[in-house]
């Protein structure tokens, strides 16, 4: 007998042949899903079943670009354009920031994505610990690890102590099956070649992935090839910092050069475009991107930048943002957008073998989504109803290897009330901090 | 005693000098609001009392664009530019919409919209009758009436009948508090000079409003340069349709006099991004046009464009993709995307003497937005909150003419379980009518 069997759904399996079942399921045992088919050849006998009728079944959402901590920043500091914003919010962070309030930052921002159906997220932030505790509170997977930033920032830790932190952190969560331990150097502009060197060398060593801020605006280009002779992607390149386990994040700012490179590298790009548009960085040029057959991904960016970690208004936007620029109807397909948002995001994370669709062997981490609601019928085709129509709010179950993380909307292992409370009660200092 | 008072929220008045209560709340009496004021000073002896503890209480927002029936048509057509898209559209209209069709089309459209938080709305579709009867069955505004198209379409009527159906709306509904009439051509591409007249006086003997589409696509403005030797804008100022009753959707491709033009006339543009973007039509001069005077109002387009109603995604792309586009993180401050949504709108109605703002002596059209949700808290400031990180979910209650007309997120007047069902029935013979 199979632990979960989840039937009478509209499963969207997100595969690469776009395999849709009108009327189907799965059926899950020790975390894994053991059987993607029709509801007539489900078992009817598990420990428990789920009838999901008037929702579709789709893999958990792969968020790929993330500092959740960043949540208690959220409105902080606004309508400037990313230099001198960044500066404010640094400021905010040096005082705001230790382990207590990054974890708090965390089940915060973790608690939005899991409502919203991400159920793997990589997220960049100062206490990676702290991140994975707060990503295990709420029984969902992480992409994270140490941090490289040659400034002291937050932490304070010279390069050495960077190194220390970061092997350790890859020493306790190497083989843990809900972390993905990356290496994360903040970005050109802001760690030295060697540095990043020493980053890559640890991510190879250990078999992490590895991730950093790439080409976000044009003055960060300008910045980095007037001190290094060659552009942010150039430069990476030139580093050896590209390949299919490396994923950049933003990438607003190429040449057709560097879309090449991208291309033969394999590495990744994080698509965060609510955080392009409202920092004024620009537009990514996702469809020549893909057309180079780029690795295109989605994020949220955090919620300073966002103000909000919206998975569904990533997809919307990456749907129709390059169409309405372009002036093309037709660039950016429903099926490329929805590969985006779920088994593209797996392949950044060299995980397509466990995450990012539905099919038989990989974990059992699910959603679903209500469409029985106004803004919601009628539906025609599943997959233009996902990209076009969804919101947030309406997922409702989430699944994260066969264990129910969130039910009718509200997440089964945390009470966030407390979070919330929490939060209100450092506002006002976190107001003070930038004062 | 007056009928309602609701207290302890944080009150965004939307009115001209951008008041905020931090603690406070209104006075109802009639439908009216008699009091905006702190908590403290709110009589504490109404009919009903809300406590609205978490909540910020603003104006129910005003949609200038919308055709609600067609969400009927949700997710149909896809990845067409304009003029193809329009063609199957018009297909699939022509062979499923009847008054019965259309008026079930309108509470699938209006609940989506009311559920949001849309208290008035801009609605043009073939049987305004039918429009303002699925308005009041939810118990929200419409401004309607009218259509003018001189190709059959799907009424069939010819310039006399529609002038007939025109005439006996304004009879019908033109003293009634809840309908705006206005007079509704369609366009410039699809209504010849003379008919266009035809309608702008019948609006103006009965002091009615007047909307059209106008210069949605480059094809547009070609096309009506070429037949009438002037672009859209400067052929409608020809004619003598712009005033401050007139209300033009998209206004996507304009030159710097036509800006100038709208801005001199005092006509108001509905900015549907949404739509805009999906359809590939642009991007709208927003900053331009703010920059002249032009009074900018948000709209939605109907749902087979967009391919949903959604106000706050509307607020939130008014709000960023104009930063994104011109590379400017200050152009289009937060109080300027918030007097879109609501204040802008009221005026482009000719109503801001009743809806729009929280004022004393304006109709109680108001709505409860949560904001203790994960990706709501912390609130630095409730205006940059409603534009940045607001979604349509949070909407909770909301009130027209002091009446409650959604609670807790269900609609007080209307089951709409069975009008659910109702379009289910019918999707099959939609899906057909385009096969």
């Amino acid at each position: 007998m199979s632990d979960l069997v989840i039937r009478n759904a509209i499963v969207v399996t997100c595969d690469v042949a776009g395999t849709v079942i009108p009327d189907g399921g799965v059926a899950v045992d020790n975390g894994r899903i053991i059987l993607v088919a029709p509801t007539t050849e489900l078992p009817s006998d598990a420990r428990r079943v789920v009838d999901a009728s008037g929702h579709i079944l789709m893999p958990g959402i792969v968020n790929t670009h993330c500092h959740a901590a960043d949540s208690l920043f959220r409105g902080l500091v606004e309508n400037l354009p990313l230099e001198p914003w960044l500066h404010t919010v640094w400021k905010a962070e040096g005082a705001i920031l230790n382990p207590e309030t990054s974890y708090l930052g965390s089940v915060l921002g973790f608690a939005e994505l899991l409502l919203s159906g991400v159920t793997t997220v990589m997220d960049m932030f100062w206490y990676p610990g702290e991140t994975v505790k707060a990503a295990r509170t709420l029984g969902m997977r992480v992409a994270t690890g140490g941090i490289f930033f040659d400034p002291p920032g937050v932490t304070g830790d010279d390069l050495a102590g960077r190194i220390a932190k970061a092997e350790r952190f890859l020493e306790e969560f190497g083989e843990a099956g809900d972390v993905f331990p990356t290496l994360m150097p903040h970005g050109t502009y802001t760690v030295a070649p060697d540095n990043l060197r020493a980053a890559k060398a640890l991510a190879e060593r250990y078999g992490a992935l590895f991730s950093t801020h790439a080409a976000e605006t044009r003055a960060e280009q300008a910045d980095v090839t007037s001190r290094y002779g060659r552009s942010v992607i150039r430069h990476l390149d030139h580093l050896g910092m590209l390949d299919r386990r490396t994923v950049l994040a933003h990438c607003v700012h190429l040449d057709d050069e560097e879309i090449e490179i991208l291309a033969r590298s394999g590495a990744s790009v994080a698509h965060n475009p609510m955080s392009n548009l409202k920092l004024a960085s620009g537009v990514a040029r996702v469809p020549d991107m893909l057309a180079a057959g780029v690795n295109i991904t989605l994020g949220t960016d955090g919620a300073i930048s966002g103000n909000d970690l919206d998975m569904w208004m990533a997809l919307r936007l990456a749907a129709t943002l390059h169409k309405g620029v372009s002036g093309r109807a037709d660039v950016i397909s429903t099926g490329e957008a929805l590969a985006m948002l779920t088994r593209n995001g797996a392949a950044a994370l060299d995980a397509s073998d466990r995450i990012g669709s539905l099919e038989e062997g990989k974990f059992a981490d699910m959603i679903l989504v209500d469409v029985k609601r106004p803004h919601a019928v009628p539906v025609f085709d599943p997959i233009t109803h996902i990209v076009y129509s969804t919101a947030k709010s309406d997922v409702r179950h989430v699944f994260v290897g066969g264990q129910q993380v969130v039910r009718d909307g509200v997440l089964t292992r945390h009470e966030i009330g407390g979070t919330i409370e929490a939060v209100e009660l450092l506002a006002p200092k976190i107001a003070a901090s930038i004062a």
